[in-house]
């Protein structure tokens, strides 16, 4: 009854003694290999600096460069064998490279080592996910921009405590998460700031004799400048913990809308319909779908959040410069990174697909006297009444429908004026959910026209 | 420059728009295949079950039996082909057992579904990996054991502040890691009791109206009782938290052992040698071992504790019973088992190869008048000093000591007396590292007789 | 605009400088106070013992044992005064002592140290929390069970992701959550019998050379022995770890029962009124009513949760055996046993009042064709016919109601014949909310019968 | 033998019954009296805004603003009775207001609500932490800037795995966290960008029908602008989330820092002595000083990343808008913020004070071999040997010197050429540890040149 790989892991392998232990524990090539296009890309960089300034020839640089294209070309083909007696991504290429191109391979490591190649092919990897999450965050705000557009006017329940609060709009909703994933697109965009200095040339961890271009290798990978202390460059892990901040926060707002779509698609809310495509149902209850896309993306702040957890922990506490600790920061960072990938992925999907059902909607919004602090508020702002008096009043005024059974605006001026003499007709110009969401004009609030105004704006920051 | 699988996966698959997204997202079978074992297990038990209640025929039972140990042995021997349109493993199986036996595969299925079905295999497979870490735990406190015994004697400097306190002896300290794992095994050997209820037969969630024999398939499969209530059973994952707690707990005292094989393994300590075997070396530096295995041990809590969190995020708020959100409960467990089970044995090989460097260890154990303690005490015992005069007393000789450029030990008595006449040549009986130790025999002191006691009945416990 | 405290902590205090700092982040007393019974408990103790083991004087120890006393009520009366510079609750303690009954207070320290006595202090604190812990859960565990009795055969809405599945039972519903405290309760009991041993007389690190007896004092605080290593004593804190875990996974079983109040409780739901107690209200909008207590309930994992992270964190990588990090303990354990232990209080005072909206939940339970799997599973138990072929048939059924805007009961047999000539009047006898919740009478199934059995178990094992 | 305080909240009060535990759950100004200077501040610009905008009159305002400085100078002075039945800081301060200037203080609340009211006050106050964690980060660079300039020669191990690999110089490694903590400086600075947004105006959630103006209430209290959705004004906290991050990464920076410093302070290493002011002693052993400040601040990483995942685990799923959870938010800012400050501040004045021991770091770095590497680099610099080439002689004359005990400087030229022929007086010139450092002239490398540069650079961007 035991499970086959772990019963592979130890009751064979590990039997075979401390030797096969220690290459479980040791080896990376079986995550890092995942680096391997970043690795090729710096060692390139490496190389054509290395012959500008006259520290190998211009032939062997040459060599190198073709070669290392064409063991990229089979990595990305599938025809490399990964070797984990060569332990690394590192040593594999390297090792593949004598082969392909022989004595010159040899000459490629100069003045570099394998601290700050490992330290520039990571910040590589992780840039590249900042820029994958500021792609994937720009087509969820689209998506949430198209809703809003469409349901600009669509009126809703505004919750506090899961309670019907006030009405709001569809589109003031939806720009709510917009604005949430602007902040979280400005998160990554100043992570991959502050992460884009080059570690290449820091060798071990002191720097090196030979008379190294850093600034030349920098600006090959696209780097803004070479980080400008050996021992920092090869030592921390500090942008990958800020790429998992970021990807924590970001999945945290995601989780808050996935809970909202599983709610809203509940039989007791009605609020949305979820696309077949992103639910599952059931063979013999028609109407039962479940939003099986939306529970995972409220998961996926787990793992991801998770493995901030993890490398925070890892790195508490290490002395400079570079401990083996260190080793267990990629596979956190490409976890993490799939899966907030994935889960925009998902969102981006679901809230193109997703259809409100407006008239529940509308309906639920006006349920509960929902406009009642319209009400309070025109007796504030039009008969001048202090707050505390208008409250009361309006609680009044609240009784009264209740013992009719109707709601506010079903009341006549004449029911309204037995409470406050000085009650006009033209209250009734704030009642009413759709006079409820027009009325709150101001800057950011739910109106209609704000919220045009914010679709308008963000369209454009987004063009 | 970017990712291979990352482009593979965003700009090929995810290209191919929201099916593969879903697909993406949804399936579990990449890697809840890792329980094969466990469900073939349970749907053996279950049909045998039915069968014995009459639910199904003898004869289906059989050839469903027999069908399940035909694709235990294809999965075994790699040979059985996994699909993703079949999301999980539960339907893999099913599909497969189909094609092995035909229709009476579509019995099997009777009195169950897929909630309970995966909660069994899952207290199956974490049952497993409880038993596991109480093997790798045995084994890493033999270990010690021999450790503990051999260095009974030896004295080294007991710390606090990483500063010089007190000696104790070698046996001692082992000893202490002994008692740290001994409560570990014990915290793996209640959740283990605490997990080991049967799900099978909770079905969806309200139980079945089969005669299913709930208590017949439990024992068949091991637990010691099915679950009391059927909506808990498919909803909780509780024993999947306290094996990560456990687990967390035993990787924070695996983290700190390492931390000192670390700091015992530099240049300044010596207190230890490592082996080849758990080290690694440099070509040009031959006195260069680098701590990899015990760097790696100590960054293992990090992911361990990582998916701790990342489970726990996961169940906040879940409302009852089942929620997709709960099928990234695996990977967090896999993940961390496996690496407990790997640090473990890591551990064990470590200590087992591991050379303390006894005259270091002594040397180090009297330096900086660690003995002035015993001193005080002896004041106080044998002349009745109060405390606070004692100490004035000690520090006083202290200072003659470091004045003479010596230790304590090397006072002569008449030093001693100028300071306080009372004092006797059998002080000299408390001073010096092996008087020091010899002398605390407290119950769970550093002395030898007690170490050797402490020692001796851990074996008896153990064997 | 600053924070007053700030300000006087940063512009005020620290500008004071070095001394201001040291002493803002070195002194303990201004949490550790919350030890003082549990200090004067082990003092009392300690003095005992040196006393009949001859170490020091009986009235010496009389004196001590007194004084203790009158210290303990003038901190319980609030008239003792707590001395920064005296950096902890021991040493505040003992000054005091001192200027009580003079003298004799400087024997009390003898044969122990601050370690082994904060140590202890800390387990006795920790397990009085087991403790409250334990009997807060019997407490919310007897609230859940006279709910569930009153509740046996009410019948509500099952749901798989939020969406309704099969209907169960009140009572049902309520006892998955008891088992869940019962698990629980029975890992508080685990952890405190686990952490039920003496550091005290551990002294140090290293033990002493004074005649102490150890299982004396363990004897006299309700510890079931001696530690049996003084370094693993003094060194360790797993112990509340084990405690925070335990509490965690306790958070995360109210989390999620308190989510689903809130969800419960919403205008669209309505399964439930929460008491005025609990909730807040609005001044003007009367229906209004939030459920702040479970909210607050709901977000309780967090502080709980954090706390296990934050000592985790502490402890990693901590080379024995004292180190000054350990002193971050209390704070955090405090925290999350004050908000559990008012957290399960809330939960006790929420789940007594509540009431269930019993004509809205059997409306939701039957609502969606919910029994469709009954219909199923009687045409596999009765007919014989395979799963997927009764799924079939089921499909076929149901869209023939759906057709006729009626619910499965409300077919006709002619209709059911229709489809599958083989349904006889029977099929009836599952259809229905209340039908089908009393044919799953398998063990742990939600059938009344069941429930009422498990309640009574429970009641038995409570009482 | 119980906790007194526990003792008083569970036997006393909630005694009481469910009253009292409400209160005890509900109620906030236990803590959240420590925005009273932010409430204020935005009360006081928010009635400016109405009589601006002649929404309340110019004399109401002027009452409001005055009596509000009243209230914030009694609560400065420590005479303001904060009350629990009125449960929070706002409602505090507001009732007090209508004591002191009697009916115009109903007038302040129009507009606005509680629910914009704190997310205002709590954005003022972690804005201001940002601000002194930035005056606090500089300080500490400062001290590092003086401590890498006075020792920009001194040479010191370059460790990797806690193993000498190369010599660098003090003022390199002290530089090296500069960098660091300079990156935490800009991370502040890009948090505080980001959350420098008012949601003043966005009332309870919708906004409001008065003609508010938001920029100029936003401009008031140092805003940037208004937020521009008045939902995700009052639902979100990321801006705190953002907060505890930058701040977790911080403590992490400085967990190892202080990691370092409590090993260099062992009697092992002896790299630094620590101040008296920063340690603590032993009555009887001098020589010991305890790092009991460097240890503080490495546990700080705890307490400070234990909030962050607090405050996560209460935003997860969180449904908008403002839900009750959401009042768990500020004692876990609160702590961390006063955390992070007490240890930027106590290792400014570690920094400040501690004093490298020159000749056992020049010693240390010398040992092992240190400069074999030097050696090999000159070998493929100058002879024009491949890499490994020059490892393997490398390898050989190490091993010579190791024959003679001597190290390699020491070899005679002949020695040298005995190994290989080509080797000439030069080589000299790279060996020994001062050669080494000062040949490491790359960008950023451990040259004392490069490290003047680095100090010089940063001295000018933080003057």
């Amino acid at each position: 009854m035991t499970d086959k790989n772990a019963n592979q892991m130890w009751g064979g392998r590990f039997a075979e003694g401390p030797d096969a232990i220690m290459e479980a524990i040791n080896a990376s090539i079986g995550f890092d290999q995942r680096l391997a296009a970043q690795d090729i890309a710096g060692s390139r960089a490496h190389a054509a600096m290395l012959a500008a300034q006259g520290i190998i020839s211009n032939s062997d640089a040459e060599a190198i460069r073709e070669g290392l294209l064409t063991i990229l070309s089979e990595i990305e083909q599938g025809r490399f064998t990964f070797s984990t007696a060569l332990e690394d991504i590192h040593m594999n290429v390297e090792a593949r490279l004598k082969e392909v191109i022989g004595e010159p391979a040899g000459r490629l490591h100069t003045g570099r080592s394998r601290n700050d190649q490992v330290a520039t092919d990571f910040r590589l990897w992780v840039r590249d996910q900042a820029d994958a999450a500021i792609e994937g965050l720009k087509a969820l705000m689209c998506a949430l921009l198209v809703q809003a557009g469409t349901g600009a006017e669509w009126v809703m329940p505004g919750f506090t405590h899961l309670q019907t609060a006030q009405p709001v709009t569809w589109g003031h909703h939806m720009m709510a998460y917009v604005e949430m994933f602007g902040r979280d697109l400005s998160r990554f965009t100043d992570a991959r700031a502050r992460m884009n200095e080059s570690p290449l040339g820091a060798a071990a961890l002191a720097g090196t004799s030979f008379p190294i271009d850093r600034h030349m290798t920098a600006e090959a990978l696209g780097f803004a400048r070479p980080c400008a202390n050996s021992l920092d460059a090869v030592s921390d892990r500090d942008f990958a913990l800020e790429f998992l901040a970021a990807s924590s926060i970001c999945a945290m707002h995601l989780s808050r809308f996935a809970e909202e779509l599983v709610i809203w698609s509940s039989a007791q809310f009605r609020f949305v319909a979820l696309s077949d495509r992103f639910s599952t149902g059931s063979s013999i209850m028609p109407q039962k779908k479940n939003p099986d896309a939306a529970e995972l993306i409220r998961a996926k702040i787990g793992r991801i959040f998770g493995a901030n957890v993890a490398l925070m922990t890892v790195m508490k506490g290490l002395p400079l410069a570079y401990s083996k600790d260190m080793q267990e920061d990629k596979e956190q960072v490409f976890d993490a990174a799939d899966n907030l990938m994935l889960a925009l992925a998902a969102m981006t999907g679901m809230v193109g697909d997703m259809q409100a059902n407006v008239p529940v909607l509308e309906a639920a919004a006006g349920a509960g006297f929902s406009t009642a602090t319209d009400l309070a508020d025109w007796l504030v702002r039009v008969l001048g009444m202090p707050f505390r008096d208008a409250h009361h009043v309006t609680g009044s005024l609240v009784a009264v429908a209740e013992g009719k059974g109707c709601d506010l605006p079903e009341l006549s001026l004449a029911d309204m004026q037995a409470v406050e003499p000085r009650i006009t007709e033209e209250v009734f110009g704030v009642l009413g959910v759709h006079n409820s969401v027009a009325s709150r004009v101001s800057y950011g609030g739910t109106a209609p026209e704000q919220v045009k105004q914010q679709v308008a704006a963000w369209q454009e920051r987004l063009s």
